[in-house]
């Protein structure tokens, strides 16, 4: 437990004026001559102007942190990892500690992941310090603690642009730069990733050193275990650092004590014991751990010892057990140990796969989000000097919300329902769920696939299981959704939030293909509600479809205001059964999920130019609603389809019974409009929509350029 | 080691003749009084004729084994469990014998998983004998090892029609039997299911037992270990039995030594030596390990020892970090110390999660299979006094062969050519590319989710990697396609094989569902050869796209016999563009990949009625090849689109570009021709495609009667 309760982090003292290039967009390369051009700039002036009280951190001498960009004397020097290369330990400290000020001043404007990125700072420096990215590859898991990568990798002068549209990515992406080897979004990658990297080294003769960061929380999955299986196999060269920071998401967080949670496959004892060169290493391991000092050196000197019992045959360590040579604890915000760790591993020749264990702290050196990891792990802007977050007031809920509540209710009026999620209780609001009903709520930790199987087995017991994972995440259970569920016609219901763009997390976190890989399961139910108040409904439809799976959908963000059911409790829908929402003619706008607003928007935009538009909200992409396709389609010229999800969905199943019902084979012209057959890259939520022509006034444009009314069409998109 | 290498099974003696009801469908439910009916009938004398010299295992005092159906007076007996319950330890072993000669003579007439039976022979015996199925949840992993429970479980006879057309499933299925309380085919659920069921049981109020029997092999995929580390944490009472026996088809099965490849996730130590009364039980199992022999006797008491340690702090055991209970390893061919320590197990009271480590011999008390475990996991039919089996010959090799040499082709001509299978190096082909280049193959254990990203890895290096994985299994691994290979356009090639029906495997192997869940990802290129001679210019044309992704699928079973290229070589293909095959009128047949000679023969059929049709090969599911749709879409009345797979697939892409290129807005009619919207059950290949709807015969009646020629179209269906 000692270490992992920092405390407070002493006041650093003031340092002495030097290169205060304020903005790195100077560097344009990794030319180190770059350091020495003229510092004389108007932002440099700027920088010069702020009261000499401050110091290198932003925190000032009366213990406050800053609302204004804290100068960073150090940091301006590095644009790239060459140009930290003959800093001294302690010079490097100063660089982590102006790195961890600017993370902090950069994401209270713009947003963003904040105690991860925090945690790993002077871990990122001494990754960039010891190992020579871009040859060396360095994979950050899920990537949401690379920002004091990116700014140490010639993206400081981009920061700001965080998340935002055209602006840099909230993960790492590898065309975003070289020094991203790896792209990131969806947890557990990257030790399957570092290892196909190794294995590709050893194949193509190359000598460079590949590290995969990975979290406690990320080990959970299957996959990382998996992939330390098959690296203990394999014995390839590579580094796997273990980002011990406790994840408060994780069911695992409420246990005390030091040991987190990870993950370890048995082998062979005897094939550690004699396949590979380890204790050359360990010596030096062992040279290396008894330098730590305090607490550290006790649980070091502790884990050499059980490696040492595991040589000897009488005890283990489950990395070793794994086939990977395991060294640590090591602490995480100590600069000088993992310097001196990573450069013997380095150093050391033919080892295999090694792990360090590295105990950090989820938003390290920045007290408001040490004290609440989980409310600082993703934020928005905020004030650094207090901590606030500039939570906007919005007069409705977002939809997960909406979503706990309407669980919630259907919870109360039926002891059989029980929610699953996959360490996403924020996120899918089920710790909501979890507060009114705490033992029908389960946490299974980053495991999607156990989730699924988990809650088939309940529903096997006559329980009411609901899975609430994102879309883009529930592409990692799809088989157990298939085979365990689906196949079986189990009654599990998946609640799938972030259906459709996402906004700032991008292309990783979109849920575009949903509803194509669902709508084909032949047991499925498959809908989407158009408003708070049908995703209500849908709960309550879920909740009564008891003799096969169900699933709805729903879009990040908040609802678009309508009254909800009394007492927060929805009435079931029949199932199969859309809904006309304007009758009109000529043109039929048949909207799924969300698109069914973007839709009523459209002909509110066509209708002063003479058109009066069918809308129809078909609730259900499965079972379709047949009898109001064929009437759509039989009394109007263009029937539309609206979805925001990919090819093979909606729409497709729309058409396919269209043309098995004959309905396509006269004059009826069907158009679908889907989510392009290309990512979209993070950005705001209208950015996105624009940049996938799924605005009203592209729909409206469809319309009337399909009416062969192109001066109309224009007019939509120049509006 | 000592405890995995049995001697060939000492001869048994005659037994003296008892009731020898030969058949168990006299037993038409669980009442114990059945046993005393009359025994009077043909089918009992016929047994009785059989010479006196039989022994009541299969096998004959001269060492032979049958091949008439051995006696089996003791089994004859048993249709349910319940009538199991009175006998005793000596009449139980009799019944294991009897039980596996039962096995081999029934697998020997319809071909299956032999091997993997034999091995839980004793376990199942012991299983039913302890716990009372159906109340107890007894859960087989993947479910090839549930024949012996199929014929305790009422369904002896129906073992003659095991995995044909209507007759029993080759796995565990809910449909068929209320013992079969989870379906399988997939490996690595059960413990995640088995789960779902005792944490159901605590919240229903309910008292019965959760047994999850898992293989080995199946311990290296990583849900089996997210289960676990959630079943550690939620502490609901369940046992889990690792039925250890080396699987062959991982890589971890070279190894020697008595330590299997099996899993683990660390949890405190400290919450397992305090939450749960394990003391107790401990003692329990330390007095029946005592009473092992031999070598089992002297591991049992060194994993005690193990325990013992973990206990007080210097030590661990996997499972025991994990929170499970570990107990073994135990033999399980021995039905008594089984029984002893399940009986045991099953007394104890609120153990939490148990985890009981049985060694068993894949193959058991069956010479040959023991000899070759791999060669007789799954058989066809085979002589068993000789345990040769009929294989017949063909004129042509399986797509899988010819995908195998088409790309040790590839990689002859190019060193960066590497192949990845998850624990199929059989079934994909891969062992000959392993023969032939012993560097650049992967067999990475049951784990699609690390095989993908670690391809991913590769592809970054330079590499070209060709992921081998059913059709079926890479929906394990589909969000790896999608974040980790597609999204970042990495040239990973994914050969899919088993695409569409695949017959006596069933729907949980069906590789229905590949097309729809691929072709919607934006930078996949997703092609399907015709024929075994396309399989090979596919091969080459994956080899070639070297800046992004690509897939083709081919199915099981083999070639048709065309011409295969110069040299074994396939020539890379005009990436998204298909071919005409028959040039005709009115109806164009556009298929897509194996359907293609489907549409061939309905072409066949049709033309004596006066209708030449045209049948094109689509090659590219994406890219389409648009000049092709255009072609046939403006010169024919109808285009039909021929597909075994799913909707949502290569039907819907080409009906979308259909629709934006305004081809259906006129008087063509399309028509789409998919898998049926339900699950096709096991059985003969040519069943499932009748089932299906998808043979020539479907085709070309589909064609008159949308052309209003029912006449026709009812004599092409009568024919």
């Amino acid at each position: 437990m000692a270490l992992c309760t920092f405390s407070f982090p002493a006041q650093v003292k003031a340092i002495p004026e030097r290169s205060t290039l304020f903005s790195s967009h100077y560097f344009c390369g990794t030319d180190l001559l770059c350091q020495s051009l003229p510092t004389h700039n108007k932002k440099v002036q700027q920088a010069k102007k702020r009261p000499r009280s401050s110091v290198c951190a932003s925190l000032s001498e009366s213990g406050e942190y800053h609302s204004q960009r804290p100068p960073t004397p150090l940091l301006d020097t590095i644009n790239y990892p060459i140009h930290m290369k003959n800093l001294s330990i302690k010079e490097l400290k100063q660089l982590s500690d102006e790195l961890r000020s600017d993370v902090i001043f950069n994401v209270s404007k713009t947003g963003g992941h904040l105690g991860s990125s925090l945690g790993v700072v002077e871990l990122t420096v001494a990754l960039h310090y010891v190992f020579n990215a871009p040859q060396d590859k360095i994979l950050w898991d899920v990537g949401h603690q690379s920002y004091p990568h990116k700014i140490l990798t010639g993206r400081r002068d981009k920061m700001h642009t965080m998340r935002q549209t055209n602006g840099l990515a909230g993960f790492t992406k590898r065309s975003e730069s070289e020094f991203d080897c790896f792209g990131t979004g969806h947890s557990s990658t990257t030790i399957s990733a570092g290892l196909g990297m190794a294995v590709g080294r050893d194949l193509k003769g190359g000598k460079n050193n590949v590290v995969a960061v990975i979290g406690d929380g990320a080990m959970t999955a299957g996959q990382a275990y998996e992939a330390m299986n098959n690296a203990g196999y394999l014995d390839s060269d590579m580094i796997v650092i273990l980002n011990d920071n406790k994840q408060v998401s994780l069911p695992t967080a409420n246990l005390d004590g030091p040991i987190p949670p990870v993950g370890a496959l048995s082998s062979a004892l005897s094939r550690i014991q004699s396949n590979r060169p380890l204790r050359e290493l360990r010596e030096v391991a062992k040279g290396v751990t008894k330098q730590l000092g305090g607490p550290v050196h006790e649980l070091a000197a502790k884990v050499d010892e059980y490696a040492r019992g595991m040589i000897s045959g009488s005890g283990s360590t489950l990395f070793e057990e794994l086939g990977l040579y395991y060294i640590g604890p090591v602490d995480g915000h100590n600069v000088d140990d993992l310097i001196t760790i990573l450069k013997e591993v380095k150093s050391a020749q033919t080892t295999g796969p090694v792990l360090i264990h590295v105990i950090t702290e989820k938003g390290r050196g920045y007290p408001y989000a040490e004290r609440a990891a989980d409310k600082y792990h993703g934020v928005v802007k905020f004030d650094p000097s207090t901590g606030k977050q500039f939570k906007s007031k919005t007069p409705t809920q977002s939809y997960t919300t909406y979503f706990a509540e309407a669980l919630i209710a259907e919870a109360e009026a039926d002891k059989d329902v029980v929610a699953i999620h996959a360490a996403m209780g924020g996120g899918t609001g089920l710790n909501l769920f979890l507060r009114r009903f705490p033992t029908r709520c389960f946490d299974v930790g980053i495991a999607e696939q156990h989730a699924v199987t988990f809650a088939a087995g309940l529903a096997c017991e006559g329980l009411k299981p609901f899975c609430a994972i994102y879309s883009s995440f529930l592409q990692r259970a799809y088989d157990q959704v298939v085979h365990d569920v689906d196949l079986q016609k189990l009654p599990v219901r998946f609640a799938m939030d972030r259906a459709g763009l996402v906004g700032a997390d991008g292309p990783t976190h979109c849920g575009a293909f949903d509803v194509t890989f669902m709508a084909c399961l032949p047991n499925m139910v498959v809908m989407a509600p158009s408003d708070e108040a049908e995703l209500f409904h849908m709960v309550a439809t879920a909740a009564a479809i008891d003799d096969r799976p169900s699933c709805f959908r729903y879009p990040r963000g908040n609802g678009i205001g309508v009254q909800l059911p009394p007492g927060n409790k929805g009435i079931p829908l029949e199932v199969g059964k859309g809904r006309v929402l304007i009758e009109g003619e000529r043109v039929a706008l048949l909207g799924y999920g969300s698109a069914v607003q973007s839709c009523l928007a459209a002909a509110a935009l066509v209708e002063p130019h003479g058109l009066k538009m069918t809308v129809a909200d078909a609730r259900f992409c499965k079972p379709l609603d047949h009898a109001l396709i064929r009437s759509l389609a039989k009394s109007h010229e263009v029937v539309i389809t609206v979805e925001e999800g990919s090819i093979g969905g909606f729409g497709s199943h729309v058409a396919q019974f269209m043309a098995l019902d004959g309905l396509l084979d006269e004059k009826l012209q069907w158009r679908p409009i889907v989510l392009p057959d290309r990512y979209i890259d993070h950005g705001s939520p209208i950015d996105q929509m624009v940049d996938a022509g799924l605005t009203p006034a592209h729909i409206a444009a469809t319309v009337f350029n399909i009416l062969g009314q192109t001066r109309e069409a224009l007019a939509m998109m120049s509006s």
